[in-house]
């Protein structure tokens, strides 16, 4: 039985190419004693591992030359040397992209199929969730009655973010790539309002006219000219929580990420802007996971997935996410 | 007994100029019921009043057109129609750029000159010892062993912020103008470095000498190329106290202030950012004002002061500190 996984062949310099993956194949691997052999179902896609690929110094380590590119995978054991897991469990754990993963059972988390979909454990009530639940609720704290924008607000954490907010009690006003997009933010997830990016000619105006009591709260995973255009319209005592920056991700040493410095918009409003990342709420999981799953559960949390099938379209699946192809989160369905 | 005041002519649109204020004299005003006549003795000069010469929308009201520049004023009661205060008294109150004013005399604070020096408290027991503090202690939190840069080093708040990360046990390193501040800050203020960025080439790697353990907390006063420097080195979980951004205060509107964006730094950092000012910790201000001058009476807390003689060089104090003229704060000695 051979197993196939994708490698880190080079690091991109601005877009990942077909010299950034590489594809092989070899034996499926042993489980040691306390290990599991999981087979992939879903492998998660996801903006963050852009980051991972270079090898500049970041709140993760690099991938490294030759290794496959880890990430979040639900899958199902098929051979087990621990007593905690048995051949059929599902269960989640950090595998990568490839077809069979072997794994200490500790690493691994037992799913449970009756309280959600296996895709989930990815996205709504997974790392995507818990990224937007921690991010918006300590640094953005919305009051209710503020106004919240979230940037790519149709992503897989723009989406929940938006939700909670409306939770909350607050104004929401998402900005996305599509006017598909924005229907469903709108008609769908009950925002109050979305801006399709693509076709607005003055960003500005456009939040002016959606937010016109300004921006409280801005949950931002986008960057770039978005992010200026908000930044310009927040109000005092304003709470902005950077997720990501993916219009940046990709560019190019020589292509500079430079627009309108934010200091004294930030000392006149007194605002406070922090960057994030989920690791830091290790010690809070349970509560953002029990909070989540009881949205979930009373209808409170809708999700979209978009899943692409079959492994050889993994990188694609990657590539897409920049592209904003997607609507919630991006999987890929492998198992 | 004729009065002399400084008006507001007109809103300056970069550089303030000879139009921008309008020296009036008019009779010396009488006190009502409940006030006190105050004779100017030391005028403040400060940067954020640049701010408050625009119509823009900030922390404060602007200045209205025809009235006085309101300011910190330290004075003596010369009459006095309240049982509170009798002449002969110190004080101070927001009195603005004039010989006499008139005052509640709830409004105005006694002094106690055995205490300190009149001077003082527009300074290391004022407004700017106090906007040091906050913005240092609770945006900054420094921890000992940690490095603390500071800008605008030599200034009012800069000098203050110094040491008060010095007393906490922080390596600290400030950023000045001119060899004579840099050499103040080291041998005068215990700063374990200074650099001065007129005669540095590259502030990156100037930064990186001063700072081999990168950036922990940075209180910035001056905004702009310096603050891109600083940021660039930051630490993990660092964090950004935004208290001035003197640098960009005269821009003219077609001048943009333009530089790198920080969202990415902040999110693979996962720093904090916030702007600030010392209104936001009124109930907290007995905390401050006990803990500087059990500092300055500890000889750990040192000031100086640029002060400059006459009425009539008001303006030019004020246009001096945009060019960094002054070490310490800047008064005006005016009786």
């Amino acid at each position: 039985m051979m197993n196939r996984k994708i490698l880190l062949r080079s690091r991109p310099q601005d877009w990942p190419t077909e010299e950034t993956f590489e594809f092989k194949e070899e034996p499926v691997p042993q489980p040691g004693e306390g290990q599991v052999l999981v087979r992939s179902i879903y492998l998660s896609v996801d903006p963050y591992m852009r980051g991972r690929m270079s090898a500049a110094k970041s709140y993760t380590e690099p991938y490294r030359i030759g290794e496959v590119i880890e990430g979040g995978v639900v899958g199902e054991v098929v051979e087990s040397r621990s007593d905690k897991l048995k051949p059929g469990d599902k269960v989640l754990g950090l595998l990568g992209w490839q077809l069979y993963g072997v794994a200490d059972a500790d690493k691994l988390r037992k799913l449970d199929e009756q309280a959600a979909p296996l895709s989930a454990y990815l996205g709504v009530i997974g790392m995507t969730g818990l990224t937007a639940y921690f991010g918006l609720m300590d640094i953005g704290k919305p009051k209710a009655g503020e106004t919240v924008v979230v940037s790519g607000a149709a992503g897989a954490v723009g989406s929940i973010v938006g939700q909670i907010a409306k939770i909350q009690g607050a104004r929401v006003v998402g900005i996305a790539g599509s006017d598909d997009k924005t229907a469903w933010l709108t008609e769908e997830l009950g925002f109050d309002a979305a801006i399709n990016y693509k076709t607005t000619t003055n960003m500005q105006e456009a939040l002016a006219r959606a937010c016109p009591q300004g921006v409280d709260v801005y949950f931002d995973n986008v960057g770039g000219e978005i992010s200026d255009a908000v930044i310009s319209q927040i109000n005092d005592y304003a709470r902005i929580a950077l997720c990501g920056a993916i219009s940046a991700y990709n560019y190019s040493s020589d292509e500079a990420d430079v627009g309108p410095r934010v200091f004294i918009k930030l000392i006149k409003t007194r605002s406070l802007m922090k960057g994030f990342v989920l690791a830091e709420y290790m010690d809070r999981l349970p509560e953002g996971a029990r909070k989540l799953g009881e949205w979930l559960s009373a209808g409170k949390l809708k999700y979209e997935e978009t899943i692409i099938e079959g492994f050889d379209r993994v990188p694609e699946a990657f590539l897409e996410l920049f592209k904003g192809s997607n609507i919630g989160k991006m999987l890929v369905k492998v198992g």
